[in-house]
């Protein structure tokens, strides 16, 4: 049986199945885009390893004595409006966003995670959190759709902007209304902490950019 | 070492493949149709069964040596274009759907596996054909929704009609372009058989209608 879990640890894990659960639905939804049916299996294929760490999300909750449903429910509205803000209009926006946004948003949940004290939960979020082929599938696709036309670079860089512009806004949201997970992060009073968080978050959003090809 | 297998058993395994990869996307939109999220978890967790489904198939083929890609690309046409007539408008059309015409989709497989001589071939098809939740999830929602507004009982019916109206029109161009797959259920001159075939093929989506409590 798992130790009860504190708040900011059912707060992060909360977050961190819905945004598996709706980085399945949107995965599986692009790959309605794609252009081969080999692209299609690929897409599938992550959506499907999504949906397996949102079960384990789920089921660490469950036996935990936590309701999954009310543990998501307060981080349903700001992961929908920033998905709502940010539906990808082709095939190479919805890849970019898999792959800058889901990656952004791993580093920030894998930060995050090194506070927690409960173990299992850490463990369980570092392996939720292992890259489900996004990476190498959409650095090798992007790549190629600027191949093809080298005016799509700069759009797409845009757009790259435009995803951490709106993950931000909504992480501010969700950071005045949940003071567990808050604390969790900031809570320590370790200014130098935090700093290093934002650069350490900030530098591999460089890298990911420059893997694609793309201006940060 | 999996024997090579003939064209007809191509045929089914690819049609059954790729009917199970659009079974997961769809299932996939639908969820993100859901009112709630236990509806969508459900429905998601659905569509993780399919694709898992769809794996299965996927690697018996590679292991026959078949590509599976090109096993599936004969009935992309038919399927997407069954698909694009029979967009759902709400969550309850989806629903009906998934259980109406799956359903009738399983039966026609499960019958003409029957006439497979490769036994761990119709064993692996008979296993993906297992209803991967839906009948009971979707039966008890529309009965449900039809209980709170009962005029949607006779939209729903239509609705149905018109799901068996277009598969059958979908049916009808496979089995004029796939020699193999017709031959496996006809060539075989029983006519006794195949009007089995589809006298059982009608009671049984008789009988999911009578379980939506909705009239064929």
């Amino acid at each position: 049986m798992t130790a009860r879990l504190d708040a900011a640890t059912i707060d992060l894990l909360g977050v961190l199945a819905y945004g598996e659960l709706t980085a399945f639905e949107r995965l599986a939804g692009d790959s309605q885009l794609a252009p081969t049916i080999e692209d299609k299996i690929a897409l599938a294929s992550m959506a499907h390893v999504e949906f397996g760490h949102f079960k384990q999300l789920r089921d660490h909750l469950q036996a935990a004595g936590v309701d999954p449903v009310a543990a998501m429910a307060p981080f349903v509205k700001a992961l929908d409006a920033f998905h709502e803000a940010t539906q990808p209009s082709d095939w190479c926006e919805g890849l970019i966003k898999a792959y800058v946004g889901d990656g952004m948003a791993a580093d920030f949940y894998r930060e995050a995670a090194t506070y927690l004290t409960d173990k299992p939960t850490r463990a369980l979020i570092e392996s939720a959190l292992a890259d489900a082929g996004q990476a190498e599938f959409a650095v090798a696709r992007v790549k190629q759709a600027i191949a093809e036309d080298p005016t799509r670079g700069g759009r797409m860089a845009l757009w790259a902007r435009r995803l951490v512009g709106e993950a931000i806004l909504q992480a501010q949201q969700v950071a005045v209304e949940r003071d567990a997970l808050l604390t969790l992060l900031v809570g320590s009073g370790d200014l130098a902490g935090i700093t290093r968080l934002f650069t350490s978050i900030t530098e591999k959003h460089t890298a990911r950019m420059h893997a694609l090809g793309l201006q940060d």
